[in-house]
C-alpha cells in the first residue's frame, strides 16, 4: 500500500517485483485471481437492482476484475527495466558546432494513444501522449520504450498532471538525458446524471485537459527547447492554445468534482469500491482516493434499474392518442421525418464501463400532423440509455417505444464509442459501433433505408 | 504445416492447441524460444555486411524473433473459443414487423486498427477493419470479440482478400448469424530500391487496397444489406470509391511482384528466410510463399552496408568548391533557404523493420550564390536512408554531410513512421517520430529554429 504514497516512484523503480517477460509483452498470463474484486462487483450489481444470475451479467464480476487488473498492471511493472534493456550507444557531432545524434538534438515521439483510470471517479480516460528528450552521454533509447514507459504509469489510477510528471521523472531517471518533456492531451467522459440529462442535452462530448511536464533542460517552461518541442507538435495539427501550465491545475479536472453532491445511501456499495481500490494495491485512505468510492457509486447509480417504464409508457400512449385523432393515415399521405444526433449515455452490462454516442431516428409522419417533438424522443433515448445495457438491446427498445408513438415505420441507428473497446486488452482507439433497428416499411424498403442513412451527417471520429 | 493449406481454417478451429488465457489476453507469456529464427536473422545481418557483434545489432536476432512470433501468434489461437465465450441471449422484436436486437438489425464495428504480415514479402501491412453481422437465433456476440477474431487472422502471414475471407468465415461459423460482412482497407509500404529511388522520388506513400468478404445474407454483393453496411461506413468518412469486388483481385497487391527481378545472389540468406517461415509454422512450399524468401531478400539488400560513402564525399566536395569560389561569406549577406519533404526509406537496425518519412533541411545561403539543387540533397537523404539505421543517427549524418555542402549553419528535421511502433506489442498506430539536428547558428539561435520549424507544412497523420 505504502508503495503508492509520496515516495512510490522510487520504490517502484528500485524494489518493484520483477515480472520478467510480462513487462516486455505488456500482459500478464493466465486468468486474473481477484475474488475480492469479483465479490465487490456483485455488491455493486445488487445495489443497482440487478439479478446477478441473469445471463449477460453472470460473468460481469469476472470480466470487471480482469479488466481492472489489466488496466492497472502498471503497479506491477518497473519503468527502469524497460529503459535499461534498450539504451544504445550513439555518437554526437564530429568536428562541428551544434547538437545531434547521441549528444543533443531533440527526439520526439508524437501521438501515442493511451488510456488511464481517473483516480477521482474510477472511470477510464483517454490520453494522447507526446514525449520528447534531448540525448546526452552519447546514448539514445529505443523509441518504443518511450511508449512503454508512458504506458506503465498510465496503467494506474491517475490524475493527468501526476501521470505527466511520473513519465517525465521515470525517463529522466532511466535515460539520464539532458532533459525530458511530456505533453498529454487527456479526454474524460462527462459525468451526467439521469435527471439533469433529461433537462439538458448539451452534455455530449468530452472534458479535455492538456498538461505538460519537463525535467533537465525542459525544467524551465520558458526555455527555448520547449518552443522547438511545441513546434514539432504544432505541425502535426496539435493545437496548444488551451494549454494549462503545470501550476495552474489546482483542482481535479474530473467532472465528478463539480457534480451536485448526492450522498450515496448505499454504504455496502461504497465499501465494495473501497475493497476494489485495496485489491488493486492502492491505499483507499490516500487523500485523492478518499472520495472516490462515493463518486464512483454516484456515477453508477445513474444506471440503476428503475421502474420508470410505466410512466414512460403512459406518456407515450397519451402522446400517440393526441397525434392520431382521425384514425390510421394512408401511406401516400406521409412524409419522411428524422431526428438526428440525440445524445445518450449508457453503461455496458458486460464490463460496467460507459458507452455513449448518438441516436438517429427516422420515421414517416402523416401530412398535417404536427411532427413529434425532439425532446420526447430524447427522453426515450435517455430512458433506455440510463441502465446497464447492451447496444443491440437499447437500439431495439428505442425503436419499439418510438414505434408506439410514431407508427409502425421506424428506423433507429445508434452510433457509440465503447470504453470497453479501449480500456482493456484490445485497446482499439477510434473504433465505433453502429447498430440498426428497422420496423415496418423500413425492413423491406431498401430505398427508404438508404434515404435515411444518407441523411445522417458524417461523423468521422466523433467524440474525441 | 498442412494446417496452413487449403483446409487450414477448419483444422485451426477444431484442432488448434488450447492456449487458454493467452487468447483472452492476446499475448504469450515469457521469452520467445526461437533459436532457429535468431540464427536465420544472424545470416541475414551477415549478408547485409553488418558486424553482428556491434552494439545496437547484437540483440537484433532476439528482437526480430520475438516480434515475428508475437506478430504471428494467430497461428496458435482459436477463433471459435473467443466467440463462444461471449455469446449472449438477446430477444428480437415483440409484436412488430421488422428486425432488431438478437433477431436481425445490423451490428457494425468500424475502424479497428490491425496489422498483418504480407505473405509475399514478409513486411507488415496496416489494416483498417470494419466488421458487421446480422444477429439471428436470439443471440448477439460481445462487440470486442469481432475485433479479437479479426486479430487472430491478421496475426498470420496474409493476403488482404484471404484475411477478409478468414475473418468472415470464422465469425459466420462461431456466431451462426444471418450473415457477416467484412471490409478491410489495407496499406502496404512501397517497395523501392536504392537505385530507382535516386532517379524517382515520387515513391512516397502507400499502396492501398480495399477488399470485402460476405457470408449468409451478405453472400450476394448486390444484396440490399450491403448497401446498409456501406452507408454506415460512408458517414464515418470512409471512401468506398476504390472498392475492389472480391473477384477482381487476381494477382497479389504486394509491390514486390511488380518489382524488377533481381536474382538475389545470396542463397544462404534465402535459405535463412525459408527457415524463418518454417519456424513460424508455415509451409515454405505453399504456392504463395515459394517466392517470398527471394522477395524479402531483395527488399533487404536495398539496405546493404555499401561503400558508396567515398563517392558521395567526392561529389559533395566538388559541389561545395563550385559554390564558394570567393571564400567565406559573411552572415549579413546570407538568406534563409530550405528544402522540405525529401522522402526517405530506411530499415530499423533494432528490429529489421522499415521506417520511412520525410526530411526537412534548413540552411543559410549566400546572396548571389545559386541555391543548392534539391536533387543532390535528396541523394544525400537516400544515401543515409538505405542502410540499417536508427533515426537519430541518420538525422546527424544528413546534417553533417549537408553541412559539408551548405556551410556550418544547417538544421535537419526528420519525421518518420516506424513499422516497429505498430507491428509489435505496443501497436501504436498513428504515432510518428521527429528528430532534430542543429548545427552552427541554429544551435544557439532559437529564432532561426522557430523560423525553420514554422516553414514546415502541417502533416497530420502523414502516410496513411
Amino acid at each position: 500500500m505504502g508503495a503508492l504514497d509520496e515516495g512510490h516512484f522510487n520504490v517502484e523503480l528500485e524494489n518493484g517485483v520483477n515480472i520478467g517477460g510480462c513487462v516486455e509483452l505488456g500482459f500478464e498470463g493466465g486468468e486474473s485471481e481477484s475474488p475480492a474484486i469479483e465479490d465487490a462487483v456483485r455488491v455493486l450489481l445488487l445495489g443497482l437492482g440487478e439479478d446477478i444470475n441473469r445471463e449477460g451479467i453472470r460473468k460481469t464480476p469476472l470480466r470487471v476484475a480482469k479488466a481492472l487488473r489489466e488496466g492497472t498492471r502498471g503497479y506491477r511493472q518497473k519503468a527502469k527495466d524497460i529503459v535499461h534493456s534498450a539504451l544504445f550507444p550513439e555518437v554526437g557531432l564530429e568536428y562541428r558546432v551544434g547538437h545531434a545524434g547521441g549528444a543533443g538534438g531533440l527526439v520526439v515521439v508524437r501521438d501515442l494513444d493511451l488510456f488511464s483510470y481517473c483516480e477521482s471517479c474510477l472511470l477510464p480516460f483517454q490520453v494522447k501522449c507526446h514525449v520528447g528528450y534531448v540525448p546526452s552521454g552519447q546514448r539514445v533509447v529505443g523509441l518504443s520504450k518511450l511508449s512503454r514507459v508512458a504506458d506503465v504509469f498510465a496503467k494506474r489510477l491517475q490524475d493527468p498532471q501526476r501521470l505527466a510528471n511520473d513519465v517525465c521523472k521515470a525517463l529522466q531517471h532511466g535515460i539520464k538525458p539532458a532533459g525530458v518533456a511530456v505533453v498529454l492531451q487527456c479526454s474524460h467522459i462527462h459525468f451526467p446524471n439521469f435527471e439533469a440529462a433529461f433537462l439538458d442535452s448539451n452534455h455530449q462530448g468530452w472534458i479535455k485537459l492538456l498538461v505538460t511536464s519537463g525535467s533537465g533542460v525542459f525544467e524551465d517552461e520558458k526555455a527555448d527547447v520547449w518552443a522547438d518541442f511545441l513546434s514539432l507538435l504544432q505541425f502535426r495539427g496539435i493545437n496548444m492554445v488551451n494549454m494549462h501550465p503545470n501550476s495552474s491545475v489546482d483542482q481535479s479536472w474530473c467532472p465528478s468534482h463539480s457534480f451536485p453532491k448526492i450522498a450515496p445511501a448505499n454504504l455496502a456499495m461504497m465499501s465494495a469500491v473501497g475493497s476494489i481500490l485495496q485489491s488493486l494495491g492502492e491505499d483507499p485512505l490516500r487523500k485523492e482516493l478518499v472520495g472516490t468510492p462515493a463518486r464512483f457509486v454516484t456515477w453508477l447509480m445513474n444506471f440503476k434499474n428503475c421502474n420508470l417504464e410505466m410512466n414512460l409508457n403512459g406518456l407515450v400512449r397519451k402522446r400517440r392518442d393526441s397525434l392520431k385523432p382521425n384514425g390510421d393515415v394512408r401511406r401516400g399521405e406521409e412524409h419522411f421525418c428524422s431526428e438526428l444526433n440525440l445524445s445518450f449515455w449508457s453503461q455496458c452490462e458486460h464490463h460496467l464501463l460507459p458507452f455513449h454516442g448518438v441516436v438517429h431516428i427516422g420515421y414517416y409522419c402523416a401530412e398535417g400532423v404536427i411532427s413529434i417533438g425532439r425532446s420526447l424522443l430524447q427522453s426515450i433515448v435517455h430512458f433506455y440509455g440510463f441502465k446497464l445495457q447492451v447496444q443491440e438491446r437499447m437500439t431495439r427498445q428505442i425503436a419499439e417505444t418510438a414505434s408506439s408513438l410514431l407508427g409502425e415505420d421506424v428506423m433507429v441507428v445508434v452510433e457509440a464509442n465503447h470504453t470497453c473497446m479501449i480500456s482493456r486488452g484490445i485497446e482499439k482507439f477510434g473504433s465505433n459501433t453502429a447498430t440498426i433497428a428497422v420496423l415496418g416499411q423500413f425492413s423491406t424498403d431498401s430505398t427508404a433505408r438508404a434515404k435515411f442513412l444518407q441523411s445522417i451527417p458524417s461523423s468521422c471520429q466523433p467524440g474525441v
